[in-house]
């Protein structure tokens, strides 16, 4: 995963990092983190933390590579526009992501960086665009999407990183849907659902053991899924249609509201 | 609540109107709506029909003004840069919100319109900026969270959207809280909440008639309430304290997942 020159879209007004209350720089690096581990910052990274930031030589950052939890490094200069980090001492150990993948039909640009974000605040493992009979928009940049991540993680606090899948198909996915994610089940946010019924639906399941399985969460497009997908995810084994409340939701909300409802009753919002 | 010349935030990219799936153009208006009104659009509302949409005199477009439900209406072309709508028929009745306010510390530009998109969207009825001790933000342009409540209202296909109410330091208002807000329950999000007992809590409320009573879901700002504020709001008769899970959120993710969580358990997602 790159987090090098692509921009992830972040509102220009908004350019003073947001850390959610960490108050410390934190980066993602691709490099293995341990003790004494010593490797030079990439460009973008060194002129952020040179001339935005303008730390000397010695500061301290947080740095993580979605593997090895998040460490304590200090800063060494290497020229004007080069510098190198010096790993001192793990400061959060890795934590596991709950096992949830969202899939969603991908949107214009701005809301897509934004599902991006909200994804990776809300803790899926996976995201992937998904492209369904009525998803409008046929392109996705991997990339942006990306950036998108590792900027949520790095401003939040997070040591765990979603891993972005690349664009599918629906009917594809679901062709194979048993040998690329074998046992998993998918929730499913479908306007057609029986209104109201949402809480007592993922209540029962989880009382019935689901908390132990994995889940995708599939968003659809603003025009909701054909007939014909939906008769499809319907007649999947384990799957669940769920209705997001009497108001229709954009596409970038029903990402969070659903993530929100599946955390809280089956996910890690819960002991 | 005026929808005129404030510009709501809008991404430059996402000019055309998303309709959530309703395909129809939905103005909201300030007039009363019923069979055989008639009405001058106002400028910019004319300007988006007759020049943005090209629309002809005798088009249907819907309108609604957030008291009378939603109604079909004729355009009439009044000059080339004037229209008038004439009201036909009664498309939706009125609908209540559920009686859940929104009171959060207010952020940087962009994610303040989103806050206010996504709480309409997300059914609140009174959406109201909170000054906190570490809120950074101090000046709330009320104009342009309008504006974009009025956005996502149009575009969501709703009949009723939330009112915006003046910024106010969140200690006046829990000095005045009994007067302001009589038996209203506050749900405040707290990263320092017990992790893992949302739902519970949630439920306990439920069973114990909490959907019956007024509540106000209300979101800190980025470095947390201050140790005071949190005493204060734990003190208060009938609050409740709710963790949103493991991982930091940012203001405006924690609104979504919030009202999402407290619609699921408390509010309209249920029967």
């Amino acid at each position: 995963m790159k987090s090098g020159p692509i921009k992830s879209g972040k509102d220009q007004q908004d350019e003073s990092p947001v850390h959610c209350g960490t108050g410390k720089t934190r980066l993602y690096v691709e490099a293995s983190l341990h003790e004494g581990a010593r490797f030079e910052a990439d460009k973008d990274q060194a002129h952020y933390l040179l001339h935005v930031l303008r730390l000397k030589p010695g500061a301290r950052v947080l740095l993580f590579n979605g593997r090895d939890g998040e460490w304590a490094a200090e800063l060494a200069e290497l020229s004007k526009r080069a510098c190198a980090f010096h790993v001192v001492g793990q400061t959060r150990p890795h934590q596991l992501l709950p096992d949830v993948w969202l899939l969603f039909a991908p949107v214009k640009r701005a809301r897509l960086d934004f599902i991006a974000q909200k994804a990776t605040e809300m803790g899926a493992c996976v995201i992937r665009p998904v492209l369904t009979r009525r998803t409008i928009v046929s392109r996705v940049n991997d990339e942006r999407l990306e950036a998108n991540v590792v900027e949520a993680a790095e401003q939040c606090g997070l040591v765990a990183l979603p891993q972005v899948g690349e664009a599918v198909a629906l009917d594809k996915l679901l062709d194979r849907w048993s040998e690329e994610a074998p046992g998993r089940r998918i929730l499913f946010c479908d306007e057609g659902a029986e209104p109201g019924g949402a809480l007592d639906a993922l209540t029962a399941l989880a009382q019935a053991g689901a908390r132990e399985t994995p889940w995708a969460v599939l968003i659809g497009p603003e025009g909701g899924f054909a007939p014909e997908e939906r008769a499809r995810l319907k007649a999947m084994p384990g799957t669940l249609a769920l209705s997001l409340g009497p108001r229709i939701l954009r596409a970038d909300t029903a990402a969070i509201a659903a993530l929100s409802a599946f955390q809280l009753v089956l996910g890690d919002w819960r002991r």
